[in-house]
């Protein structure tokens, strides 16, 4: 693939400004000790995007409600068209912080702001826009609101989701006032660009400042339900035990063991153990234990899976064991924009950051797009790697360094 | 050691007063479905304990209750002197069966019935006892009358022992009418005999009616509290982790492997297991798990503990992730009388048992005797190995058999 040499624009975005944006956003909801807790189509999400809406209309974008409360802001091009596409969400889990998807929005206004400043008009449309329900702490699927967008979820069905709390998702949509009426379709993207923090410690870790992402890991999500037979610790010689905890020990140590052998991006997690009658002297005789498999490749993630299954079979038939599996997720990993991608690491270079290719390891909107436009993100490193979490933090240079390279691609896919 | 061949006395108990009587406690605190609930020092022990009185009464022991509540009934000699005792205890865990304890105290009444019905005039005292909270579930320790009575325990301290639901063991025992008066040490035994159901599977597997048990396995419980980072499981590659689950998991795995390599009557176990913050995508930052140790020699135990405390030690370090360890209980291995041994192992051949010498893989009020008179155990099978269960069972003519091996030995003990 032949890619032409971007040129560097001289605008640059104004740090003080995307900062006082994204702090002013984080006292809607915020905790006691740092960080927000705005959980989608709540109040407080409410008020968050009123805010967000108030700056979109300052900035003098067109404003555009979807019916899953997408909202999307237009700029005009001298064109008309599908729109170079910034966007996140800006709803947070329950203990979020500052950065996980707001900056991807606020870093879309700056953006825009340096347009109007510098009075570019450019060939294609510029929008920025958020999606509802991205982190999906409160409704299940997450990235839903991006999804409908882009028709991988059914409008209606997920209306029809009920909250944590037992609340329909329309209804809670018509109780904050953001059952918009544009027609899911009407906001078509030419290309997505996606700047958001790492929430993982590889950038840090490398001291690399930009993060071109390549796309997004599959993931395979399983439930295992293993039933033994509960036994005195002492009376029960070891030849004679069911004991469902072994086997869950087992699946975690060997879960380890293939991700060193599978290499690569293979991350292998468990999450979740639990044993019953749980007892320092009673051999278990039920478990239950999550298996989180992610791999960029999606045939190797397939192997990694079945070798796990593989392994699990063998032992429960050697523990004289039953195990019940179920797939709480299987995502296919996204690939994005090599084009884009590309751009993105023009772009960073040209401004003189140092840069790495890697994957993300978590969702992001931007995978709901990747199928349907030129899709790309750039992900700006996270300080020790947390997010999801009141100390959720990422320096000033970091974020600027990651906006002005979203500047950079934007202006050059909206064309002069 | 030569020990005398045991005359085989033509007496024998009489299994349907045995098993009436068994039936008849076990409708104190019976559950729904079977089993019971006679948790120490509550209303139904009292009950429980009160028809056991009145049965000692009807048999024409004299009762004496210790300040711990133990109760003794003495059935007197031609000689005075320390008794010949049989006992165990008729408290019982929440989710009970009829036989744990129940089936010594309630046997040995038998046997007293076979002497008063044959008018045998024995020369040392025979006693039947039972003592107070053997199980543990409701006052810690366990053992814990059978203790004071054998000074492992002071008196004073335990009756400030709090219940699990906050009262007083002194108090409980004032409520019930068991503050006895006979002070701890006024009871000697010339020796003591418990029968007990196995509460394990051995005998069961190997069609074995009795275990003439030689002693109490040593037990070695340890509490490890394992503290890592959490982090996301997509965007955290492996080398970076810190995981408190994979450590705790590793821990189950090696006891495994221990336990094979140990051998003999080496057994391990994770009792409990709880991670946190216990979620599907996030690398858990706490673990809780519980180790069980136990083996007859208490040398192998010392190297097994040491051996894995080595393992969690070394990988610890290697994921990084810090590790406290708490000793709940360290019991050494307890040796039954090899005389006594002999005379239950006589006994049972000559009435034509199958029989087999195992170790206790549980404790029981016996191994609070042994240090100080010569001792022992009589097994018979539990069916499924099940106990503390409300299916827990022994079949009819098992318990007859260790009833009747009980009455030999007793004759024996006693002498005619």
């Amino acid at each position: 693939m032949r890619i032409a040499t971007m040129r560097l624009s001289h605008h640059r975005i104004n740090i003080d400004r995307l900062m006082w944006r994204i702090r002013e956003l984080g006292q809607i909801g915020a905790l006691p000790g740092g960080g927000v807790c705005r959980l989608a189509l709540t109040d407080a999400d409410r008020q968050g995007r009123d805010r967000v809406v108030a700056w979109m209309r300052e900035l003098g974008l067109t404003i555009s409600i979807d019916r899953i409360g997408n909202v999307i802001g237009l700029r005009p091009g001298r064109e008309a068209g599908p729109a170079v596409t910034m966007g996140s969400h800006i709803d947070t889990v329950a203990t979020g912080g500052l950065y996980d998807g707001n900056l991807g929005v606020l870093a879309g206004l700056e953006v825009i702001a340096v347009l109007n400043e510098a009075g570019i008009e450019t060939r294609r449309p510029v929008a920025v826009g958020f999606f509802s329900n991205e982190e999906g702490a409160r409704f299940q699927p997450d990235m839903l609101g991006s999804g409908v967008h882009q028709g991988a979820f059914d409008l209606e069905e997920m209306l029809s989701v009920r909250s944590v709390d037992g609340s329909r998702l329309g209804d809670d949509l018509q109780a904050i006032g953001y059952a918009g009426d544009t027609e899911i379709g009407t906001c078509q993207a030419h290309s997505y660009l996606e700047l958001h923090i790492e929430q993982g410690p590889v950038l840090e870790e490398q001291a690399v400042t930009i993060g071109a992402v390549t796309g997004v890991q599959g993931i395979s999500w399983t439930e295992y339900r293993i039933s033994g037979v509960s036994n005195h610790a002492g009376t029960t010689p070891m030849r004679l035990r069911h004991d469902a905890g072994y086997l869950a020990a087992a699946i975690a140590v060997e879960a380890r063991a293939l991700a060193a052998e599978f290499g690569g991006d293979q991350v292998a997690t468990v999450g979740v153990t639990e044993l019953k009658p749980n007892l320092v002297n009673v051999i278990p005789n039920q478990a239950l234990l999550t298996l989180d498999l992610r791999n960029t490749d999606d045939e190797c993630l397939s192997r990694a899976q079945a070798r796990m299954d593989g392994f699990i079979d063998q032992t429960a038939a050697q523990e004289g064991v039953e195990v019940r599996s179920r797939t709480l997720v299987r995502l296919a990993p996204v690939d994005f924009s090599p084009e884009l991608i590309a751009r993105i690491e023009q772009a960073a270079w040209a401004l003189g950051h140092s840069l790495r290719r890697m994957p993300s390891g978590a969702g992001h909107d931007a995978q709901m797009f990747a199928p349907h436009c030129p899709t790309a993100m750039i992900f700006v490193p996270s300080q020790n790697g947390i997010s999801h979490n009141i100390r959720e933090h990422s320096h000033r240079a970091d974020i600027q360094a990651g906006a002005n390279v979203l500047l950079q691609v934007v202006l050059s896919q909206a064309g002069p």
